[in-house]
């Protein structure tokens, strides 16, 4: 983690790591200063809204938080901060996320979180999404993601031309 | 309202107030003293969890939370007290309270809310339920639920004659 | 199990019991006497019946059922009492527990039952709710709240040192 | 209503009426003598039981239970009587029934209930599936069955005579 | 299988037969002849109708029908015949029932199916709902199911004492 | 209605006119000749059957079955003929089409239903659907197609110009 | 893969070969040739439309299209050709195709998708609607598809005899 | 609408005027400059493509979508280019906008999109994460928020002590 963190990943619970870690390794990529905490909307919650609320000051531009089940995180999160708060909705539990997922998404109107798909597809788009954010200020990390999207790309079609050859 | 309330009922908007009131009404019915405020998770989260904070030493005995949409605020009271805190999913919305009710109910291990119903059968059991737990402690409520119970009862077998005559 | 139980566990069905155990844990904890017992509403009525309607008669002063698929059991046992009924829809089935949320937490006006999470982490609820209830007579009790929501907190935070360290 | 019923259809509320009339219209036209009662399984259980319990020895074949919402009606039935316990979830509510289908359906094993459709289709048929039963020992209902099956499929090519000539 | 069999099962795959295996079990232990065949709505449809339409000429009294996924093989068949069809949707596929459950169970106005709980549940209960309504004509079943009654209120009660020793 | 229909359209019931009204349409501006009948897979089964049978001979190209609730028409229509069949889910209901387009689309291995939305949109659809496939073998629906694309392209532009004009 | 294809399968995904192998294996039985691709609607947005655009004029007549999740491909497609579109929801993620269903099928009016079941049996039902679709200007498949059918209805036959005799 | 707008709005249909008008009532608000468009993913793919590959040339920061049904149009603008995007679900249809936030929040990995709330909550916070984006680079907008949310948790205060008084 650095110093000058632009971007705060919160999750609810250390059993997150695994889905989280998929955000931290599209910062690391993109060479994205970071920070990731384990802290609770329910059983940590003043060290959650501290978290929150302090995060503006320290320099942090955007916050991911990731949690699970009645997923309150991203919401309590947004309710402390003027930052953009991106929300992963957690797999897991008899519901497999669709209750993180309407936890996270079906925000009411005035403090917004915009809600990634469940699991590890959103959390990887997590950290994409903190880039994109990121580089509207930022021409080093616009031109990586335009590298990242022609990869992207050319994967597909490196793929494609395998299974026609095959 | 009362000077010395026993039970705490926060709503999230005042559009919940039309499903509140049956929460209400089942209190008043029963003699037990209620304090009702407006306070959201999200738009007064200081409030919000000052209500919460402080509800025992004022001599709160059970709060009733009412939210809708990925309705958080059940769930941010309970973790700032260890009063009994029942929560009431709202109907409305694209979802009609599911996102309500799984943003209520699925709570993660450690903070409890006991879930109502979605809106108005939800809400006056809230109130039932809040008697029930404080009849634990007060013979006067514990006796009149059992004449509430013989009542709805005789209600029951009246319709019931009723239609048989008809 | 005890002599004088306040807590009176009910399941439908023995394979319930792996579940039913953390709220067992939970009120072995903070040193709850309580009563778990195997009775169906549909396989054993009569038996669930009594066991209903005797419990406040025996000094028990809280339900917790817990029950799967078309869950009538804490139902079925919130119509013979005025104690307050803690349901838990058990996990399991074609719809994982769906079923037994909607059995178990859209119950109609005027038989209230305190639903909590599907499966285990429903289960603890379960058992914090119970003694949250019985902390408001019991000072001890209230006591050894505080302590578990602070010592939750703090293992949050060591999770996150943790985190922070490695 | 009759003499010597055949079949007993119980709703939970006053406010399924209009859906139960649909089973009761059938049981008139095919001249099958029935009972019609309200009492519920949470505000009447006692006699919501004796009903079940005695339905037998009084010459009762069939019954039809409708409830709406935790609809623990057609099972709390099934659970006191071996006749044949026919269910119709009753639409309404904020889940409009989903969660009445779950609660009448979802039967764990040992104790059958026969669900039909949510609402009045659901309705009209429970009042055909207990003529379908009694038609097993009845010669007049099993031809007066051929016949009504015969006409709904000289409606239907009415009907489709009639779009083909307009 | 039996000569003059009173119960026509059919399954619309052979992958059925471990869940169609419940009703079966159910039927042997009460003595119930019966008959199993395979036979889709969609891949024999002629056999399928010849199958439904025949039935009550051959002596049978009641019919089970269990399929998955869009389950038409109840619907098809209650078309094609007035004795009463228990439909046993299947779990398995995406939606792991919930498709079968709806196509089985949401039949239109007309055509009844009485519909039982998705998997192996719902197809030991279609096997004693099927022995139900063989009961109202057949004292020697109406006995066995007052005893089966019982020999499962007293299992559970010996697990709940075996608990209690524990 | 025409001589030599290359399009059959089956409805359930009378009252799915509406919908497939929006199917109709589109056939006759795009100069396709059809017919609609209204036959139920339940209630006149023989009827459904044999127009299915027999539509291949006549000349027919594309079947459209629109049906509600447990939607068994497309897929019993289907199970008859090896002429491609396009189903509509009805919406309506307490499922409000769910039941429809579940009973439609999850048709299992063998025979497929290519399957439309929900109510109108699916309806206009599958009326579209129809004409490209027409189109495979008709230059001129080929071109009609092509034009109807580029007309509802500038129809979506003269609307922006509005919107920009407002 | 053939000189001539007559039929186009993309994927948006690698990972989707499994199920889409379902689809190839029907076409190959069938001696329909076929051209598969991978290719995505957000990866590699301008070689879809390619792909989608060109493939008319390649003497493309069907083209199959499976995605999971926000399954946008089909419809993608769809809107660059008016050759028919069957679109396969792809299983998988925490929704398990859910979502995939919902993006593929419920396609607004304008620009139609027959959509089949999720999953491999919807994967084989797409191969064979593709050759139903062919057959209406082929005698060789339209001849085969009725072998097929017969060959399935003998093999339900042959299951249904093998369990009588078992 | 502006000359220099710094955020794009684009809607499938004129229909999603009235919701997408939340999101540009919030623009108005804190004196953003936008553009509001309507193109559909599908009827005008082309127009749709030309209006996000060249929005970040022109000067826009961030772009709204708002569409219905299978909603194609967020993940098929956040395909073309490296912006921020924000989905909005519409409401209505048979699903009333399941279905479009599935098929807006479920995107695969590599391609972000930030969803909403399904509806009117949903636009509203659009505009608000649009603003809280921007505000990450510009001062003026940064304290025009801190002053939003004071106006909003003030206006929650106005509210609860006016129920107060009543």
């Amino acid at each position: 983690m650095a110093t000058n963190p632009q971007v705060l990943l919160i999750m609810g619970s250390e059993s997150d790591l695994p889905v989280m870690q998929e955000a931290v390794d599209v910062l690391c990529n993109f060479g994205v200063a970071y920070e990731m905490r384990i802290s609770s909307a329910h059983r940590s919650p003043v060290r959650t809204t501290a978290l929150a609320s302090e995060a503006a000051n320290r320099g942090i531009k955007v916050i991911i938080a990731g949690a699970g089940m009645a997923a309150h995180l991203a919401g309590v999160v947004a309710a402390k901060t003027i930052l953009p708060v991106i929300g992963i909705p957690m797999p897991g539990g008899a519901l497999n996320g669709v209750d993180a997922l309407y936890s996270t998404v079906q925000m009411p109107a005035g403090i917004p979180v915009g809600s990634m798909a469940i699991g590890k597809a959103g959390a990887k788009n997590a950290g994409l999404f903190a880039v994109q954010i990121l580089a509207l200020g930022d021409e080093r990390l616009s031109s990586a993601l335009q590298a990242f999207r022609a990869e992207m790309d050319r994967d597909v079609e490196q793929r494609d031309l395998a299974l026609q050859a095959s």
